[in-house]
């Protein structure tokens, strides 16, 4: 695949300053790029990298072009224009569009046009696989599930029975989707509470490797539209994800909790039961969520990284933070009293 | 599915107010609930729901029956009437009792009546399955493993050799279950440590979907009766969890630790090597223990979480905790010495 | 396998205080060990266990052995000396060299010389497996993959297209690698950014069960020689993690880091993108480490573990330690103008 700048340029809508001709024949960051490779500034501090890099042309903000050593693609946001030119140089093996002869498939199971099902992977009775889906190889598919038009399943994934998910999700490899939701009743020793729902995923979802969201007890785990878990995500039971959310991996969610739309949730973040998070909240990396969030914004907790003797130090004085209160209030009882 | 509020009432000693003739046909929670429904009211604080449920019926607390809207059954533990009643309305898929033709199932293998092995399952050499115990498609059952009566593997569950379940255990996709413990010593590059034990589970225990649980180097890692792991929890190897003790989601259990029976540990908890908690400790979600618990009750770590500006501030305070005790020390002895 | 102390006394150089006939049957921890059992002292605190103990034999420090019970093999580290003389007793299954009939095999891979592919796994167009190496069962290898000499996966492991391993890798069951990084670009929904690269992994690498390493999407994801990656560790993609390094279960590192060698990263730690970590970091268990690591030592962050109610109240010191701060120095200036 080799494309020029002045193509790119076109496609794109992205004034070019340099060569037309120039021929990109992939993407590379600025450090690691070769002679035919496009590169891209998505931050100015890197701008000093440009001068030793070795790409052919960079994609970047028109404030940044000043003395660019480099041809340079103008775009207001780099990092789109690298999720658009990105496009053209995929070459992740697509669904071929067959089943293979050592897939168990069910008689009743009801597969529309050019559905991919791999090798050895089990769709179960009753399910429904629209137009263009991909079943990966190893892939489980319980009774009854149905995923829509253009959804690929990538190899080893399992999906317990009634599960529902939309159209053009992806879902990676080692991901679970409906295994019951962690509930019992103490009565001398836990009693399994039976989840009699199931897991409704929407259309546009990405859900991550070994990603595992649950399903209900009385009401389905529903994951909306557009929304995007990394890997080793953790879903509880009944939980509500809104639209356009992207959850980094190896967040855990607990139960029956309520998250908005368009919300930012950092890497292993911890989020409790029964809260309710609104739209457009940021939870910054490793948080503890243990109450609801009913304004927008950015939210955090636990402390800074220190040295491992001065960390010490803070802890000690953690455990102290009650008493000193009470010894500043005391110190201003005296003064006052002079 | 439909059974009558009088039948419920029968037989489950639940005393009924309202109309005994009534159909339910399924569960909710409150706020969803239909006409057919039976909800729940599990907390007090909900009961402001009850006027607007649609629900046919309601199990509450005979403390908040008084003005209930709907027709009510009492249960001084409505939680556990919960558990009891959806078992009626599970329809979730039964092991069908068959050995599937696509299974591989080693000459050795010894397996009891009533056994069910799905497709493209693995069984190695030397494995028993008892009576009843059902292994969903894509396990590999890894050689001279045991697993005893009416456990139920879901799909693609991988069990390394010689690993023993007990009767009545429940463990779900994507499990891996003795596993190399992580034991290296460093002699230039990290030598590997064989784990040379396995991993012994006991009876009616769950493991969630996505769980490790590592084999042992010099004693088994075991995990007694009734204990329930949710998904993605991490045991490390030779670590002992004790009878009846529920771990949620995502926790992270390093090696030789013992863990009492009893316990209540919350989600993405974090559980050094090495250390000792006794019986009917409960920790909160996220915390970490960094030394053993030799005492029973409640345990936190971590900070709340605050807007992020505000986080930042108490940040810089938390470095410097150590200077501030000296300040505050010096103020005080400033102030006595007049 | 029966081995006598004076033959593990010969062959490891271990100088043998006590009677060299005694056969030693297997390896047990202090307190578990039985008669026949050869076990080891990696901590004086522990001393007091030896005239307990049931074992054959022990091994310690040299310093230790003073009054010692016990027959006793002396070695300068007793831990390296397990190593060695755990590979004695290792009873674990090896892959059998042998293609199993129900593994599919595209016709364009190229297998080396006693590679062994389990049942039901599956090896796609243009992958090349050199001698030696072992693809357990249920494995999916997508296209165009290497695996180096006498590299090991065991069972239901996932591999992308393009993945490269090193030599004498042990992948352990559920983790996958190459999975697509978490690349998403916001343009009123969230636009996915394809990943281009692939993940490299080098030589003598451990990948425990459930762990994840995504593909890179300016760069290639890697991981050097020799490092030890835990069950249901996250790597990110583009991220570099530098040779010998370990890393324990359940720590999450984001995208574009560059993590040194000879690091030992504590369980549950989280790591954000786009940072640097020098050689011989040491970061303990459940640290958030949220900038970049320039000097070598420990690290640290978090809080203690403490009473619930206690913690409650440093809790409310917490989010008062900008408030404290200053009421300190107010203190101060006060009785500085006196």
């Amino acid at each position: 695949m080799k494309i020029s700048l002045g193509e790119i340029s076109d496609r794109f809508g992205l004034q070019l300053i340099g060569d037309a001709s120039i021929q990109i024949s992939g993407l590379a960051d600025l450090t690691d790029a070769q002679p035919g490779h496009l590169t891209f500034l998505f931050n100015s501090s890197y701008k000093k990298h440009l001068a030793k890099s070795a790409a052919s042309a960079v994609v970047l903000h028109e404030a940044d072009s000043v003395d660019c050593p480099l041809p340079v693609l103008l775009s207001d946001q780099p990092r789109l224009a690298w999720a658009n030119i990105a496009s053209l140089f995929d070459t992740a093996p697509q669904p071929d569009r067959s089943i293979q002869k050592t897939a168990v498939i069910d008689g009743s199971a009801r597969l529309g046009k050019h559905v991919s099902v791999g090798a050895h992977a089990v769709v179960s009775a009753g399910v429904v696989l629209a137009d263009g889906v991909s079943i990966g190889p190893g892939c489980v598919i319980g009774n009854d599930v149905s995923i829509g038009e253009n959804s690929r399943l990538h190899a080893n994934v399992s999906i317990y029975h009634e599960v529902q998910i939309g159209e053009r999700c992806i879902v990676h490899s080692g991901a679970v989707l409906g295994a019951d939701g962690f509930g019992y009743e103490f009565d001398g020793k836990l009693k399994k509470i039976p989840q009699l729902y199931s897991v409704h995923i929407g259309n546009d979802v990405e859900i991550g490797a070994g990603t595992t969201i649950d399903r209900g007890a009385l009401n389905h785990t529903c994951i909306a539209d557009g929304v995007k878990l990394d890997n080793q995500v953790q879903v509880g039971h009944g939980t509500n994800i809104g639209a356009h959310t992207a959850i980094s991996g190896c967040t855990a969610i607990a139960g029956s909790t309520r998250i908005g739309s368009y919300c930012l949730i950092g890497g292993a973040v911890g989020i409790i039961d029964n809260i309710e998070i609104v739209d457009q909240v940021e939870i910054t990396a490793m948080s503890l969520v243990s109450q609801s969030i009913l304004k927008k914004g950015r939210y955090s907790s636990g402390t800074g990284l220190m040295p491992g003797n001065r960390w010490k130090r803070s802890i000690v004085g953690f455990r102290k933070l009650d008493e000193m209160l009470k010894r500043i209030r005391l110190l201003e009882k005296r003064l006052d009293e002079g």
